[in-house]
């Protein structure tokens, strides 16, 4: 006789902790240009400087009339200080003259400060005397109502650092600054390979009894996507000892990461992990996590390439690649500084029971405030989708009482 | 004279709750179906039924032994059920034999559960007692161990509903149900006009006097893509009454929404809101917003495309597109139920001023639990840039005290 029966299972497994800090690949995607157009989430390589000023010339704030702010010093709506209305500047254009003692010059929001002025009184805080004059209703102060030549940035100084992904308004200052094109961190390729005899693709209409299409790969194609890298799908390779080990080695070679979704049979993760095992030194760092789901994780490092062997079922799949797989993604992409994610504290409904030693991933329902765990066998995908989010249960506790505070982390 | 001073400006706002209740595109986008590889993100247009039962088969959910619940009743370490192993299920296929009363099968986790069995026995609560049999030391119920033909989804029942976005785990369920096309709302194809006699392309290397990149587009272009939209930046246009009413007439003609960022002075302002009321019926909604930054913002309905003319500059433009404009994008494609925002409870370190009757909009710095607010003129991006999120004011508070508790959004 074969199978479970002979094979009791006691494998050394890490903590989440010890993962995260501890199997933190060396290797980082080499650096491409990309135009600003497509630089959106991508991750610089470095900082990136100004090439000059910004922005460049000191500009109104306010629509209004430069001044010198002496002129308006004790002005008030009782005893308004008098001006001249010598001009008036116009939008992109450099002025023709300059503000003299005694004189104001119209200026639109956004205009060039002539020379002479040093404040911009709002058009609210003036009133027309005569045609040709303005007076002053309030006093301003040096600088108030304009920004200075290099008050957004000063030539060579720091716009943005590297490491944290690109947000929107990151991109509006670098097309102010006029840097059209980016030194970022390629993104990471990660192959995905499915195995397991059951599996087959997800297009198959019929199923035979036992089979079942593969759900991991297109979720984990997102999950990959989502941390800034580029899912390589390489299908489903037969659970055989030499069409495994091929398709990993060909995927090793290829690629800044590797995840591999094998079968959850005791049997079937001896198989990937024998086969894991002979792909590059220093090899396998973990043959399990104390995490639940997703125990039989199974995390080694190629020849510098991070493979992670992720559990048969799709749930437990998908969960690991959450806390173990983003994370190394994103490092390999450069990106030390990821965005946040969303969460939201809220009211656990019922007790959610757990051991000590290990660190549950307890899926739930967010309504009003009150955080739902969902229960039911991780084969169930459903569970999943059914979710808003997701609470952890710490590694050192037995469960959480109903009624505790826990933080959601909500998928989007 | 021409120019600020004889005009002083007073036109009637909106608050930003009047314009998220009232201000609600009725088109929504075509119908289209995509493959699953390119189905994250988008929006179900119609809830996704499953085409059968999930996973269509009993299925073990662990490794260990088919069998019938009744035999192991009473089971216990010191008093074990004994079993015959008549035989195992391989993966993916369908058994050959069936559980007879006395009898235990080998089973895989995921392997199909032969017929007679209503439980699997987890491996760990068996011992091997002598070649061919099996001694069972904890009893299971019916149910035990596997998952049912139907537990996942029973055929013609709702996998997903509509109206929101597809996220990782949903492709997944969608995968394992064999539906590999979904039907979804068209993206959005949102018009980004920019305008300005001032405003120049950001890959002008050398600017004159005056003259400023083009900083909003490309930031637009990035959040209205966050949005579920497809940008389609058109260029800047020149400050001038009929080229500004060509484009914008092109962009309605062509396009799901379309954004103007319009020139912030308030001649530019008067120029364009005459434009865009020419456009089409009903025509301009509001000629500004009781939100701060983001007063000066137009929104008009022409021929049901919704229009949204945002002040000249670039942060206040962002912050309005963020409160008002996303919104708008991701209700024309279909997004009823959009994906959360990441959030963090901070303590307010230092007092915020405001005036009761707007809602202001604050950039925020978070540094363990603190949200520095920044201040500086609106015409900064760098303010947006150093931000971590940004909290807001509530239009009736007319600040927020140091210490308070606050709700920052995060920049993603």
């Amino acid at each position: 006789m074969t199978g479970p029966a002979t094979h009791k299972e006691f494998f050394a497994v890490r903590t989440v902790a010890e993962v995260l800090a501890g199997f933190r690949p060396g290797r980082r995607t080499r650096v491409e240009a990309v135009p600003l157009a497509d630089a959106h989430g991508r991750v610089p390589a470095e900082p990136v400087a100004a090439p000059h000023d910004l922005p460049g010339f000191a500009r109104s704030t306010v629509d209004g009339f430069a001044v010198r702010a002496a002129d308006t010093y004790g002005a008030s709506e009782g005893l308004p200080s008098p001006l001249d209305v010598i001009g008036a500047v116009e939008m992109g254009r450099a002025p023709a003259i300059s503000t003299a003692p005694g004189s104001a010059i119209a200026m639109p929001t956004g205009g060039v400060i002539p020379d002479g002025a040093d404040a911009v009184v709002m058009v609210e805080y003036t009133q027309e005397a005569m045609p040709g004059t303005i007076e002053v209703t309030r006093p301003v102060a040096p600088g108030d109502g304009l920004v200075r030549a290099d008050e957004d940035a000063r030539a060579g100084g720091e716009l943005l650092g590297a490491g944290r992904p690109l947000r929107a308004q990151d991109l509006g200052l670098l097309a102010a600054a006029g840097v059209t094109r980016v030194r970022v961190h390629a993104r990471p390729r990660v192959a995905i390979v499915s195995t397991g005899d059951e599996v087959v693709d997800p297009s198959t209409a019929r199923l035979e009894v036992g089979q079942v299409r593969d759900a991991t790969a297109p979720a984990l194609a997102a999950l990959v996507r989502d941390a800034g890298g580029e899912p390589d799908p390489r299908g489903i390779v037969p659970d055989d000892r030499a069409a495994l080990d091929r398709a990993l080695r060909d995927a090793v070679a290829s690629s800044g990461v590797v995840v591999l979704s094998a079968g959850s049979s005791v049997g079937a993760r001896d198989e990937t992990a024998a086969v894991v095992a002979g792909l590059g030194e220093p090899g396998i760092w973990t043959h399990g996590i104390a995490l639940r789901p997703g125990k039989p994780t199974l995390l080694a490092d190629c020849g510098g390439v991070p493979v992670i062997g992720l559990p048969g079922n799709p749930r437990s799949a998908l969960v690991v690649f959450r806390v173990i797989g983003m994370p190394i993604v994103r490092l390999v992409g450069g990106m030390t500084d990821p965005p946040p994610e969303p969460t939201v504290r809220a009211r656990l409904e019922r007790s959610v029971p757990s051991a000590a030693g290990r660190l549950d991933v307890v899926q739930v329902t967010v309504r009003d405030g009150v955080a739902s765990p969902l229960f039911g066998a991780s084969a169930l995908l459903t569970i999943l989708t059914a979710a808003d989010g997701s609470i952890v249960v710490p590694h050192d506790a037995t469960g959480l009482p109903a009624g505790s505070e826990v933080d959601v982390t909500l998928y989007t």
